[in-house]
């Protein structure tokens, strides 16, 4: 991996600040750490004597009783079994309140990072990296895009995505190209003719992939095994740098049961392949836990870490200590510990699997059955992710004239369908029903007209919908009923005049 | 206020992306808004069902009983009387667990901005002004800086300053010009004499004052209330934003005792002076709570409170939960109110005030009396600002041989004194007597030494350092002594061979 593929965030302070190092404050800290016994004058902490916070408890769902500990938080409600994390100023507890709440290292405190690296442990095998706790994914990502480019360079993407992801980085200057992404995640194929047909009048060729490889939001699609080991040796003959956000990792569907003695591992994720240091993993509590936790972490080599915790020093600085403390209590000896955590993450699987099935037959029973969309089964994540046959449409136009464009009519330059406006009133349609879907086009990111990125033009492209399963029975019971009639009555609509 | 002088977030956006609107979810979201009665298929949150954390109790100090909860708290230790403010999933509180550890509004959960207002009106007069949360000072003022500038552009600060908050502009292309400060804070002559002779082959005039009024870090100082209005009226005619970084705030000292009917006022904010919406105030919990909370508030114009607003989204996202239902819980109804809060200050100001006037009585026994070092009394924060008397040490050189400058020797593009050096001696000397200060250098900002921007050139003026009050008196009992010892060795020194 070369290291000039990182952006110094530094790269713009005067010749005279870099000398004297991003804060010379940090000398002054190193010197008290060195010397234990100084008497320090230095220092301007508030008192931790003075927080008046003495305690917290947090109350969570106890893991150890009942066969399912998810369907018994879920069945039994408030009267569900739970136990109490406590942390007090000084008492004996794996991180104490007087030290968490205090000022602390921007990368995290070393309780709560030992915690998420014990965590990262068991699921992966990454023993030449080290963890960064982060503000959620959110935060993680967009310190991670400002610290790999700027104006004039290129991202690659999936090419539908959650849309503040890649514009957190558009925002300051990186441009995006998107990658064909099917059932099976992005297309090794199409990575690899991107890169291998670059223009360099275009600019420099991408050295970043960013990519959510389970359950991506919004196609559900989970990259195979065999795509993820196509994809790391592409990255190796073209010196990318893998972004892999995988909030949804703990959320995998149909996964084999356990024999009774170990859990199955989770599909080997990029960072379990990473020999040369190039994948920035990024993880978040938001998903199995509370999303407004706000809290999460990144898993790099640690000449990247280095970069990160220099511009944590200059943005957020470390994360708070509620959360911190929640973790380390949460994973520690007196906690869930890991075996806890495996059976909670377990147990969500479970109940997501049975949301996404009651959703999958429900979409069979009135809307596949309808003959006017279809959709895969996803494999991870909340999303379901349905192709509307507009083509069947009876306004349908599938080859509009192109116009300022040479050629045989071919590439992504221009649309050639009017699926667009199409997707617009059926959306609109399913409002009047009574029913919020996601149309795919708020999910695509801006694409350079002048090259054919991906096959066709991203609005001709745009011909899904987006349904969740993370919400209750009750919610997809009564909404798919109405998609469906909504596609009929909207496919039965007269003709343009 | 000029709107020209903000860095619209989504300046890099291609047009197209910009016509969508910065994120097109967001008209999914506002739909759904805009029409509870749909069945939404469409968001993809976690069911908050499936949130493990079923209850958080926050045990804090009580402020009811006692003459002086401060004072009370200290003394008893663990044996203080607290309250607890519970938030759970469902039952009926201020703000539940339920909602606020969900995805939230990236300006904050409304309860905890209404929280964080009625505490802003009752200390400010700010009617035209609202409130944006954020994770702490340094996220306020990195956020901040990236919106009202980047390449190209200068800001003016005070020319001693906690060096991590201007390298966060600094990092993304800012330059800084220092405007001089004594103990009444920024000197107003100085800051128009820079604004009125601004050279423009320079670049454009600055735009945007930094400073930190009450209890500024390092130097101690509390802009008098002469000073601000003065400021503000140099702003008005300059059309400068002043961003007000005011953590300190709550520490205040020699105020006038209470009449006993109300509180008297801390002095008056340059946001309770703002007629034209150009001050950016930021507030803390850290210095009155805990630092590791990482929660503060911004007050601003609601045009400026938009731009954050979207800076948010693309970046940390909301902050968390667990320090929005403690603040909101802390001030409502069954916790503190604003009047058991007023209290607690109150009593925080009493004692930092007590360590003070040891920190001075100490100082003026074993320093001042050596006739080396002499200070001034802080009317707020953390910091005293001590001058140290290196033009009296045998090896001082008070007209070092100017180079590469014509004229007649004044101005500040070149050192004449070796007080950056002596300081630095003085400084190991310290440490090898076992107390650590910090010396001015470490809080000076980058200058250009192409301009005067302050009268003399900033290593000369580095004849400071800084003690803390913040800790124990233990600390500043054994460590004074020394300071006191290390000046008298250090000065007796032999003069250079």
């Amino acid at each position: 991996m070369s290291t000039s593929n990182f952006v110094d965030v530094s790269h713009h302070l005067s010749p005279e600040t870099r000398a004297r190092g991003v804060n010379p404050m940090k000398d002054i800290i190193r010197i008290a750490l060195e010397n234990p016994n100084l008497i320090a004058l230095a220092n301007g902490d508030p008192d931790s004597a003075l927080n008046p916070i003495s305690r917290i408890d947090y109350s969570v769902a106890s893991v150890t009783s009942g066969e399912d500990p998810v369907l018994e938080w879920i069945a039994l409600g408030a009267n569900a079994p739970t136990q109490v994390l406590s942390t007090s100023q000084d008492e004996e507890s794996k991180l104490r309140l007087r030290t968490a709440l205090r000022y602390g290292h921007g990368a995290g405190h070393p309780d709560a990072l030992q915690t998420v690296s014990r965590l990262t442990n068991a699921y992966h095998h990454a023993p030449h990296h080290v963890p960064t706790m982060t503000l959620g994914n959110a935060d993680a990502i967009t310190k991670v895009f400002r610290l790999l480019g700027g104006p004039g360079d290129y991202f690659l993407a999936d090419e539908f995505t959650f849309i503040p992801m890649p514009l957190a980085a558009e925002a300051h200057g990186v441009k995006w190209v998107p990658v064909t992404i099917d059932a099976g995640g992005i297309v090794p194929e199409e990575l690899e003719r991107i890169l291998a047909s670059w223009d360099p009048e275009r600019g420099r060729r991408p050295h970043v992939l960013y990519t959510v490889p389970s359950g991506q939001n919004p196609t559900g699609s989970t990259l195979t095994v065999e795509r993820r080991k196509r994809i790391y040796e592409i990255a190796q003959r073209y010196d990318l740098i893998i972004v892999e956000d995988d909030p949804y990792y703990f959320l995998q569907y149909d996964l084999d049961k356990a024999d009774g003695t170990a859990p199955k591992k989770f599909p080997p994720s990029f960072l379990s392949m990473d020999v040369d240091g190039r994948v920035i993993r990024i993880d978040s509590f938001s998903k199995i836990m509370a999303p407004g936790m706000r809290l999460g972490w990144i898993t790099s080599h640690p000449t990247f870490h280095n970069h990160l915790v220099k511009l944590i020093d200059l943005s957020t600085q470390h994360p708070h200590g509620f959360g911190q403390v929640l973790i380390t209590q949460l994973l520690g000896p007196s906690g869930w510990q890991l075996t806890g955590f495996d059976r909670w993450v377990r147990g969500l699987c479970a109940e997501y699997q049975r949301r996404r099935d009651l959703l999958l037959a429900l979409f069979a029973r009135d809307v596949a059955s309808t003959g006017l969309a279809s959709t895969y089964v996803p494999q991870a994540g909340m999303f379901l992710w349905a192709r509307v046959h507009f083509e069947r449409h009876p306004r349908f136009k599938g080859a509009l004239p192109l116009e300022g464009r040479a050629g045989d009519g071919e590439g992504a330059r221009v649309p050639r369908t009017n699926t667009r406006q199409l997707m617009k009133e059926l959306f609109d349609a399913c409002v009047a029903g009574g029913l919020l879907i996601c149309p795919a086009y708020v999910f695509t990111i801006g694409t350079d007209p002048k090259y054919d990125d991906v096959p066709s033009h991203v609005d001709d492209r745009s011909h899904f919908i987006r349904l969740t399963f993370a919400g209750s029975e009750e919610t997809m019971t009564a909404g798919i009923p109405i998609l469906g009639r909504v596609l009929k009555e909207f496919f039965a609509g007269a003709p343009e005049a």
